[in-house]
């Protein structure tokens, strides 16, 4: 079936309606007016020419004054085309009207409206491109940063691929010579595989697995952006401060006890990887009855936090402390004293002895006049603990990569295991088996059922 | 100079990018990566490859880690190209990241940001096109239903260019008689020009430019949207009406009086053409002392309007009656009787006589049920009466175009006076002259000044 769509977003100067698959070129023979014969036209060549209404049966040709556009129209055939077929990409005026009614004309033509991700969905389909290189080009189009970019570039670029085809390799082989031993059955003693090399070998690619499903850790927070939690008492300046990092003014700020009363998100990029900032509704005291932090209602904010950003503008009590350090024990903790302007009563080496924190995590500035803001996205960049991405790092970002992975390591686990309490080389590569095919689930090269095809374009946009 | 822009939205699956000048090709082969040499790509044609980071001087080759995305690329030679030089445009992955990354290089590497509508500023500068067709590319992006884009196209494909190439025509034959008078002024009695003939053709000539002048009025009405007020009492319906013919909830609806605090205004398209919504506060007592229609509210949304909907509920009085006809006696009036399905009191033919206005102008409605709302927007489109678009009618959408017609017609209105009085050939060939120049301002055959020029242009979108 050939399908239609609208590529690009609508709106611009330009817009550019895709249409693929057999019919490609007999349909737009039939409604677009150029020079020479349409069905013709060499691969990767461009051509000028007016885009037509499809002609009714019996009717005259096409009068001027029915010309829907003035149009190029790029030309490209199977199997050299983005999707592996007859393609062709019209480069209309980017009005709506425009672009529906050309749609529109498609359509009467016998194209259907593409589904999201299906022109990807096709190319794969083709074999123009693995499972998880379709997956890289969603996350192509929505990367915002160097870091979301260059995962799904290396992704694109086959990265992840070629590392996965490196370790099938190796199992391939350990199964290989488990599985001659079955043929050999009758030799109740024969082994072909050694057994300690099986192991060692099992180790080394199990360590590998794991490490790959490892760094999804990083890649979700590289994707989804590091989330990053400032807390402390109202009026400490926390929404001055997320402002002058957002450079902007999102969040209301004023004078006012309690002024942000949502929970207001938003993210910064800081040496090309995405913070995403919870600002969190000030900690205060409704009744006055006792004197204490109260950290409940930014308990979540925390929950949800990788850093934490606590902001003083006054010694805390040893009990906040405590609470504080309590609360962000599996959290990186940055304590910053806030308007440094203003006061100077706070001793910082003493404050530190007293915290008993690193000198680096702690800060000084001035959110309202912007003082030592650089140390303090610099501190951040560094609680992040990101590894640093090195040109050959491969940064599983994908869940279903994630799902895969953890599910190869359990079963080389079991293989691990069968190895060590001496199992039956049947029972051992039947597990290897297993990996296998949980390894090649990633690339899609077993067959794929629809329905996880389905829930992976589903959420592509259309035209892609 | 080179320059280039995103000409796609920002935000779909694939944006373009383009390039435009004589180092286009130059440029693109410092950062594009494809097979073979870019600068001796064949016209018209497409090519896959990488767009890479400018090299610095000294440094090694590109790594594949270092690749901002995979891309095709089109080129076009100059003049076959839509400015008339060298042309580029670059298909990359719709990620905002990337497309300001290969806008950063393509500026490292010289290119300029280009300026709203530069290309088709080039594009006319090149000879591609006059200055009607470069204003109607603007006008067919912004084409949003069948009147302004066949308005839009008619004008691009050369619809006023020829017609008044036509009339200019004519009044250069009138004139260069005129003025071969003048080469033979010694013979004062010498008129090559017979008066008589010269009167009826100017006077021809006039009436055409005057009848192009008058379709302005037309032209605007179509591509503002023609404006259409609602007007009644309080809870009439009037809410209910409007989003029953906008097909969504865009205005707030709800049974307390007074919902409607501001003028909200949508278009709704009858018959391939716009219609302006102006939905009015209601027509309310805020003191009950006296029972009056208390229009005062809606008297600006009445005089913005060209078609009026009285929306009543119930016999109005005959003050009322009079007063609604005094305010629009140089409008279309409708009067629409609501709520059919509750009450069956107000007879129609009774309200039509009492009412003295056309069975056509008074219809019955139920808004909340959809009833008669097809009759309604056949009314409406009625009482728009735009003149039946033919295939070769000229309407004039453009101001500037409008204001250049109306200067040429005083221009002959002088030659027509003249001509009458007697004038002598040198006065009368003087204004014929005036004519033509400001005739020629519209395709801009003249020498066209900057500032006319950025005028022009500053209201396109930046990247076409």
């Amino acid at each position: 079936m050939t399908i239609c769509a609208l590529a690009t977003a609508p709106g611009g100067a330009l817009g550019i309606i895709r249409i693929s698959g057999p019919q490609s070129l007999e349909i737009l023979s039939r409604v677009f007016r150029g020079s020479g014969d349409v069905q013709t036209y060499l691969p990767n060549t461009i051509h000028y020419g007016h885009l037509v209404p499809l002609l009714q049966e019996g009717s005259g040709e096409v009068t001027p004054h029915e010309v829907i556009d003035e149009v190029m129209v790029s030309v490209f055939r199977a199997p050299h085309s983005y999707t592996g077929e007859d393609s062709v990409e019209i480069s209309c005026h980017g009005s709506r009207y425009i672009l529906n009614k050309v749609l529109e004309q498609l359509i009467a033509c016998g194209c259907r409206m593409a589904n999201p991700g299906e022109y990807t969905q096709r190319a794969y389909l083709n074999g123009k491109m693995d499972l998880s290189q379709a997956e890289a080009v969603a996350d192509l189009i929505a990367s915002t940063n160097k870091a979301t970019h260059q995962m799904a570039m290396s992704q694109l670029r086959g990265g992840i691929s070629t590392e996965l085809e490196r370790l099938r390799e190796q199992l391939l082989k350990l199964t290989s010579l488990l599985e001659l031993e079955l043929d050999f059955s009758d030799h109740e003693d024969l082994e072909f595989a050694d057994r300690s090399e099986l192991l060692e070998l099992t180790k080394k690619i199990d360590s590998h697995i794991a490490r790959l499903a490892k760094s999804f850790e990083t890649g979700q927070a590289l994707k989804q952006g590091i989330p990053v939690a400032i807390v402390g008492k109202t009026n400490v300046g926390k929404s001055t401060l997320l402002n002058a990092l957002l450079k902007d003014d999102r969040a209301i700020v004023s004078d006012i006890h309690g002024t942000t009363r949502d929970t207001i998100e938003d993210t910064i990029d800081i040496n090309g990887i995405s913070f995403r900032f919870i600002d969190t509704a000030g900690i205060r005291q409704t009744t006055d009855e006792v004197e204490q932090i109260g950290i409940t209602r930014t308990y979540a904010a925390i929950d949800k936090a990788r850093i934490v950003l606590w902001l003083i503008d006054a010694e805390p009590t040893s009990e906040e402390v405590q609470e504080m350090k309590e609360r962000c024990k599996d959290k990186s903790l940055i304590i910053i004293v806030n308007k440094i302007d203003k006061q100077t009563n706070i001793s910082i080496e003493e404050l530190s002895s007293c915290l008993s924190v690193l000198r680096s995590h702690l800060l000084t500035i001035s959110a309202k006049f912007g003082t030592n803001l650089s140390d303090l996205e610099s501190a951040i960049y560094q609680a992040a603990n990101i590894p640093s991405l090195q040109e050959n790092d491969i940064i599983v970002s994908n869940a279903r990569h994630y799902d895969a992975l953890t599910r190869a390591h359990e079963h080389l686990e079991r293989v691990l295991d069968g190895l060590n309490n001496g199992l039956s080389g049947d029972l051992l590569s039947e597990d290897l088996r297993l990996t296998l095919d949980t390894l090649a689930e990633i690339t899609g090269g077993q067959i794929t059922p629809n329905e996880v095809l389905g829930n992976i374009f589903k959420n592509f946009c259309v035209g892609k």
